[in-house]
């Protein structure tokens, strides 16, 4: 039934390089049957740890040799420049050329979206991309965040159209039919916060695009009660890793207090699988990925220090996107909405 | 050894209104013998309310009739235009005579920013008030955040000036000589984040009043490598809010787990008090209250569903920054800074 799919790995980015994203890569290939990986990074390298795995020969794992990396604290602009031959942009490079449909990066977040921006241009009427990631929520469904760290700031306009693509991507993830939609604030009362949220959520009110629910404080984003919260990527940043910060803190207060008493140390003991599926569940960012949304083509940011497990979750992501056809239904509401306005 | 001291307290403010802030107020003036609190609020249902607590007659507790309210949906120009008479404007107004060294409400945020503003006015130089309150890191020391809410938008002297402030607070309450003060901001890189943000980094570097130690991002504020961190009151408010449905959501999720089976309910009987303790800890704002600095005059804001526990810890947060003299000692670290710069 499925049609076979190709999808580019940027092998070489994150913190731990090769050491997560091959034994995830070959993992993916033996999960998912008509998946092709085209490996992008140095090829003695990656030759050298495929033979480790013994995966050498495997069919469908191809490798394009790249002579650079895009480092960790190199500039968006420079590494825009003068990386050509990075296994990011070249992961890129397959995806603009069609040899990919998609592609999977842990590297550096800035170079990224410089370089997704520059390489896969934005959708007709997209103004600006968007990461979105899941946050867990009460309910068994997931919320979409977006923007993530893409823009410091958004005008109305942009968080207009965020709100656009974020129900588009929970409603093909989620197979629902009207995602509700809200803007993160600091207040629920209207006259809070910043100018440009308060005309977006004027301009979400008129649209009969959107089914727009009005504005969440932070404490509502894990309620459940939207399906996608839309705000500047400044602030989801922040949220996201004040998130991943607070996870790190309850796990490290709890081991600290059940290290206080021998019979502690036993519940502890008893615990530990209910606390290492809890602190994946509550720490989003490390294990999901995020994806930019609103290029011509599907980019999966794996998390920096992604593990080869998450490092494989982002390429199944990529996997669904492209099965989802996500860039295509993100332009066909854009055209919606635009001849609908015209 | 101790001075006398007298605190105004709204009692009317709040989701539990007496319910909550009167049997913290008795416990109170138990618990601190050179304290006498000044009770603003309806005299009738006081009185009725101190007499089943038996404390009706308590010679440091005294009554102040007030025959308004400001309720949680008033809108701050309305509540100070027309309140006049209500029990949280009555509170500021005894600070502003100096009947009262400070007061406490756990009312209506956005009311007490105005009505403080206006009654007790800035400290001579400071610009804006702050909202600020502690985190817990997973250093013994809590870490001061500042803004959370009182700014919308902070430009980049606003910013300094809280990271002043801040500081002043931090090394009175920790008894510390020079507090490491940090900006919140979406990266460690110096390009990125608001211009407002790079500017106050400026400042803060070449300030000597100020041991500033660069920007933290979201999952830094609980590491403890700040004393201090300062951001504009959107994105604290996003922080803080984010911090309390984190730690209700992990609740949730372990309740549900340890929900799944009889022996795994037995594990979270066992496990109730380790619980119980870490949820108050990661929960901040529910518990600490926070404090408005800036102004002449002490204002302590507890939160607006306060438990008796949490009112009387807003209290005692009172006495203690009656005792630190801290609108004070800001005072004088403002003129230091604005003489040297003469």
């Amino acid at each position: 039934m499925s049609n076979n799919l190709t999808i580019a790995l940027d092998i070489m980015g994150g913190d731990y390089g090769p050491r997560s994203s091959l034994p995830a890569a070959v993992e993916a290939v033996n999960l998912i049957d008509h998946l092709t990986l085209i490996l992008c990074g140095n090829e003695r390298q990656i030759r050298c740890e495929l033979k480790k795995l013994d995966a050498l020969t495997h069919p469908r794992i191809l490798i394009e040799h790249c002579s650079e990396v895009v480092n960790n604290d190199d500039l968006p602009s420079s590494a825009l420049r003068n990386k050509k031959d990075s296994s990011m942009r070249i992961s890129l490079d397959l995806v603009k050329s069609g040899r990919a449909q998609a592609c999977v990066t842990a590297g550096n977040t800035g170079a990224l979206l410089a370089m997704a921006h520059y390489v896969l241009k934005m959708l007709p009427g997209v103004k600006r991309p968007a990461l979105i990631s899941t946050v867990p929520t009460q309910t068994p469904k997931p919320v979409y965040l977006l923007d993530l760290g893409a823009n410091v700031t958004c005008d109305s306009e942009v968080l207009f159209q965020f709100a656009v693509m974020g129900a588009v991507v929970a409603e093909q993830a989620q197979n629902i039919d009207s995602a509700k939609v809200s803007l993160l604030n600091m207040g629920a009362e209207e006259i809070k916060g910043h100018e440009s949220i308060k005309e977006a959520a004027k301009l979400l009110q008129c649209s009969e695009h959107i089914n727009y629910i009005g504005y969440s404080e932070g404490n509502d984003i894990f309620s459940g009660k939207a399906d996608v919260i839309v705000c500047d990527g400044f602030t989801g940043n922040v949220a996201l890793k004040t998130c991943e910060g607070i996870a790190k803190l309850i796990v490290h207060k709890l081991t600290k207090a059940l290290n206080k008493s021998l019979f502690n140390k036993f519940l502890a003991l008893l615990l530990f699988p209910v606390l290492k599926k809890l602190y994946k569940r509550v720490n989003p960012d490390q294990y999901n990925g995020a994806s930019l949304v609103g290029l011509r083509g599907i980019v999966v940011k794996s998390h920096g220090n992604a593990s080869k497990k998450a490092f494989l979750a982002a390429i199944e992501e990529a996997v669904r996107e492209v099965e989802r056809q996500l860039p295509e239904k993100i332009r066909y509401k854009f055209e919606e909405i635009i001849n609908k306005n015209a």
